[in-house]
């Protein structure tokens, strides 16, 4: 098991990484929560899978365990089934000192985190996360949202997780899109900002491809370990922080545009950052041998995306109304080189445009 | 006018208190914000008495203006409310460093707070309360809220505003109920922490009843700096803050029970603060001659409401739904002598029935 601590102050906190960490969930909570009663909120589809070992273990720690099933999809990451949530809290009478357990994908853990920052103000939130997205990207950063039926995560908070238990077995059984997604979010990392990590993803193609479990254990460690310097800089996402947004504003309007179901979120960030490579080809932020490297990455790790085939006048809408755009400016995070970034917001509506295009062309 | 510094590390703001001040709000506003895009919540009672005035200062200033009024009373402090108002933002396309101003009572200054706080995870906060409780009460310490069917205040977060500004030509139009509420609150402070502030108020009645704009000022002015004293000491309510809920336990019992119409919360807070009293006297917390005086300046004032006459077993379990509960004990704020507090989680039901029973028959 490998730890890493998330330093922010009063609000900081442990990710433990490692295979066969589940069954000791409520080992590993036992000292940090003093209130036993917990509310795991999960879905149906991972619930049967992971369900009965977290509770098991959970109960053997003394814990009263209640659970809700949200139903699976982003498309109920919304205010909705988060209200349905709270009414199980306000049914069982959760405390302030008690907790919410999220366990399952990205959806879960955002929606789960909503309602624990929101609930009573704000109770203990514990993330168990079951994909390599999840695992790599939600739980650092204590960023918990729901959709409004207009735009993608309008509605959250800041709540930072008092624990992230990050068991690598639950990588076996996910969906081959949902690897890609976590894989997509893992390169971004070595891209936007760690040139030794993209190399070392470059020259273990057929480790990640075969989810090696060693391989996998060093990936995560390293992407939670990138984005939590990242965060500790900037908690409240003044700053720095946004550069984690690469592909994103591209990738929100991809989400929007076709109703939170066609795409994951992952696979809408892919999509976007490889038409953000290509906006920072034409701004000449990276030469085309670099640009080749990143495209290559993403083809030997089977992870290349096309850009859907969406009216670019509605592409180009959509990002208008993602939430990231002060004063109706719309602000990039480019690839620079590779590991580093640029952030600008002076580009004009054609170059994005033909950026997307370029991208759709793949 | 008088200006009272909250002082929250970087969430610190200023509270500025006095006559005409609405006039000016655009002047106030335009060093704190620098986007100029701001959304007034309001309803319909208060928005056509103070609505031109604020929205034409705001003109002035630069400001582009939009308008969200909820209907008027407590029951609309709810989650669906708080939707419209977010759907109004996303229509709008408020932006991140866009913000809220909050124009009317306590339950508009909840609901926008709210929605403030988690419209892409926070944006900014401006209170003009136009009551006297909401001048004294919820323009510090950044509590915001909105009801669950089954608990008041049950959904929120802490999220501190940028300004507040009370102008105190507000209180001439206020309801007669409304005036009674604010000075329920106001008593409280005393009691509970501060001698002199008790005495200042038993030595100025007729004034206080006649709304002298001079006295109105200055307990306006200290009962925020008193509860600015508590918050500063715990921002997140995890301790000393507590001692503010004197009566809120007895209180939201009271206005869970008649589905928050029948009373407002503040006169619900002087009937909880009443049994409190009684509850106190019980204990030898305070000996009868301070109990007399604490009824004397309640009388004197008009303010002495008796405890409605509920079932006692309903209002006792409508307490244990109460969110302060840990670990199923209900926690009580009493007084302590005038001017000190004792918290007290080990008080037997029959006492609290009794104080309940007495508090019923004044």
């Amino acid at each position: 098991m490998q730890k890493l601590k998330v330093d922010l102050g009063e609000n900081s906190y442990d990710i433990l990484i490692g295979a066969d960490l589940l069954a000791d969930t409520g080992y590993l909570l036992k000292n940090t929560l003093k209130n036993k009663k917990v509310l795991i909120v999960s879905n149906p589809t991972i619930f049967p899978l992971y369900g009965d070992i977290v509770v098991k273990s959970l109960n053997n720690a003394g814990f009263i365990v209640i659970t809700h099933l949200i139903p699976d999809g982003e498309i109920y990451k919304n205010l909705d089934e988060a209200n349905k949530i709270i009414d199980t809290c306000v049914n069982h009478r959760l405390e302030r000192t008690s907790s919410i357990i999220a366990l399952g994908g990205g959806v879960v853990g955002d929606i789960a985190g909503f309602v624990a920052a929101i609930y009573q103000r704000g109770i203990n939130y514990i993330q168990i996360p079951t994909t390599l997205l999840a695992q790599v990207d939600s739980s650092v950063g204590g960023k918990v949202a729901v959709n409004h039926p207009l735009s993608k995560n309008m509605i959250g908070a800041f709540h930072q997780p008092k624990l992230v238990i990050a068991d690598t077995n639950t990588l076996t059984t996910i969906e081959k899109r949902d690897y890609i997604s976590g894989l997509g979010e893992i390169c971004k990392y070595g891209i936007i900002y760690d040139l030794d990590f993209f190399n070392l993803l470059t020259d273990n193609i057929q480790a990640i491809r075969e989810k090696s479990p060693q391989i996998l254990g060093q990936i995560i460690y390293h992407s939670c370990r990138i984005k939590s310097t990242i965060v500790a800089d900037d908690e409240k996402e003044t700053g720095i922080r946004a550069i984690l947004n690469l592909g994103h504003t591209f990738g929100h309007a991809i989400e929007s545009l076709t109703n939170y179901v066609t795409y994951r979120h992952g696979e809408a960030v892919i999509m976007g950052t490889v038409a953000a490579c290509y906006l920072a080809l034409e701004l000449d932020l990276i030469n085309e041998q670099d640009f080749n490297k990143i495209i290559k990455l993403y083809g030997d790790l089977g992870i290349l995306l096309p850009f859907p085939t969406l009216s670019l006048a509605a592409v180009y809408d959509a990002m208008l109304t993602d939430k990231k755009i002060a004063n109706d400016q719309m602000t990039f995070i480019l690839p620079h080189h590779i590991g580093n970034y640029a952030i600008r917001n002076d580009i004009e509506k054609e170059l994005v445009l033909k950026a997307i295009h370029k991208a759709q062309q793949i």
